[in-house]
């Protein structure tokens, strides 16, 4: 069964002090022909370029929240955007001080951008659905950190019911119908009778759902929305030894990551955001593993289907 | 002969768009002891660890002017500093408007900056004097760009002079008139009797003198503080054939660089900064040769000694 390209190209790993040639928060979403960027730390320009990921194509950034590691990537990588010419628009949806940085950084160093920058603020009160095309919609869901933070869920919109080949002949359906039956309504053959969706169609793959929880402590209640992920990003900024650290921070732990991905019924988990103590990422992994078998390690550069 | 270190480590050698593995400008200079970041382009943080070079040392930043790929990387180092709990101050110069920038991120991510920072700011009208210690001095001199821009002339401060060996014993000279000596003036003997300063010491060595001029179209005058460096970075944005692409965005062709090199009479001329263009650096390197013989071209990881 053919399913849409739904992917995830990792561009950093890294919490707030890079280390170990890991790079800042960053990652590439290709969906269906559309490309989206979560997060945009220090570097993600000369990343998108390492593994050939056209940061041209990008209509669309989410910034989780503006702790430097998520967005000091982002004044490069949009001047650059304009030196290349770029003419459409680009869209950022992120926290409302986003656009005073920007303004100062573009002001002071008149940069003129080529394209129009389309702000579209969060709030991190309540889960809200945010964005949405005939491809995908993405809902912000609070999380719990320093600063006002969301986490974003990216899901496919339903693709068209599948007409059963056997069928047309059988009930002699007149392709001016199929667009009708794709979308779920009844049709009517040459003669007038109706021909019951249900009678010809078959569902559609089940849509598939990302979500991305950093930066967080651990989430006591989480909306409906991000349930049954097909894959849960969250971050493992610590191992559970540093539980100290996580509160104060208000980041999570491995154990934190794995324990969310069980409450929400995700079918995988995916770490990053580690912290510069930790030079070996199998004690992450491990760790999270010991409550969430189906546990992955980000890693820049790596492609993860969703 | 010892000479204390005096080195140019080169971080960064792109121009505005980063390409072909470059990273935009910045260079780390030891001199004697001290350590002195000029520039700081997007990704600065990583190439310094890569490098295992120690930017908590740095006690001073130069920054030439506010185009983004000469300081997009301070806000990430800045921070990672402040996270890594430095206490010491740091002395920033550069244009004054940096200040509104550096301060709007701050305040918008809600950095707490763990040390002082210490503003000294330039200006692009005549050559400055902006900063001196008992190792060395590091003037201004106005450039011709499309933002207020200066370079940099970092000078060593000249060496004591040198008390010769066998002179001691013949003057009977008291150790405790060695300092005097060393600061060029006359000593005593034990009995009182004038020992002339040229009778018993050498000259030092020659003071050694850097210079970093980018980015900057061709400049027509330049200040005699910037004469017989021994290594001058000129900006070499384009080949000679794009002279008018050099001409509008207000930068230097490898020739101009050239021509430079040869008004200030530099023993050594290192080119950098280039377009994103040319893949092939030797063009650029070649065409600089056919006018000025002693040439380099800057690399990311080159150590030049001065």
């Amino acid at each position: 069964m053919y399913l849409p390209p739904f992917e995830v190209y990792i561009l950093g790993t890294s919490s707030a002090i890079p280390a170990f040639d890991r790079y800042p928060s960053s990652q590439f979403i290709h969906i269906n022909g559309s490309y989206i960027l979560i997060d945009c730390g220090e570097g993600t320009q000369m990343q998108l370029k390492k593994y050939k990921l056209p940061s041209n194509r990008i209509d669309l950034i989410l910034i989780s929240h503006l702790h430097g590691d998520h967005i000091f990537g982002l004044p490069g990588l949009l001047t650059s955007l304009s030196l290349l010419q770029r003419q459409k628009p680009l869209k950022i949806i992120a926290p409302q001080s986003l656009k005073i940085i920007l303004d100062t950084i573009f002001t002071e160093s008149e940069a003129k951008i080529s394209y129009p920058i389309e702000y579209i603020f969060t709030q991190p009160t309540h889960p809200e659905l945010i964005f949405e095309n005939d491809k995908f919609k993405i809902s912000t869901v609070p999380l719990i950190h320093r600063l006002p933070t969301t986490g974003f869920v990216i899901e496919e919109q339903p693709a068209d019911r599948k007409i059963i080949k056997e069928k047309v002949q059988e009930y002699a359906i007149p392709i001016h119908q199929f667009n009708r039956l794709k979308k779920g309504l009844d049709a009517e053959d040459e003669q007038g009778n109706i021909i019951k969706n249900e009678w010809v169609t078959q569902d559609p793959p089940p849509t598939r759902k990302y979500v991305y929880f950093s930066d967080t402590a651990l989430l006591s209640s989480i909306p409906e929305v991000a349930f049954n992920a097909d894959v849960l990003y969250h971050e493992t900024t610590f191992l559970k030894e540093h539980q100290d650290l996580a509160k104060i921070t208000m980041h999570s732990t491995s154990i934190d990551a794995a324990q969310t991905a069980i409450k929400i019924k995700a079918k995988k988990l995916l770490v990053g955001h580690y912290s510069s103590r930790y030079e070996n990422l199998d004690l992450l992994l491990n760790e999270a593993k010991t409550i969430f078998e189906n546990t992955e390690l980000a890693k820049e550069g790596k492609k993860i289907v969703v």
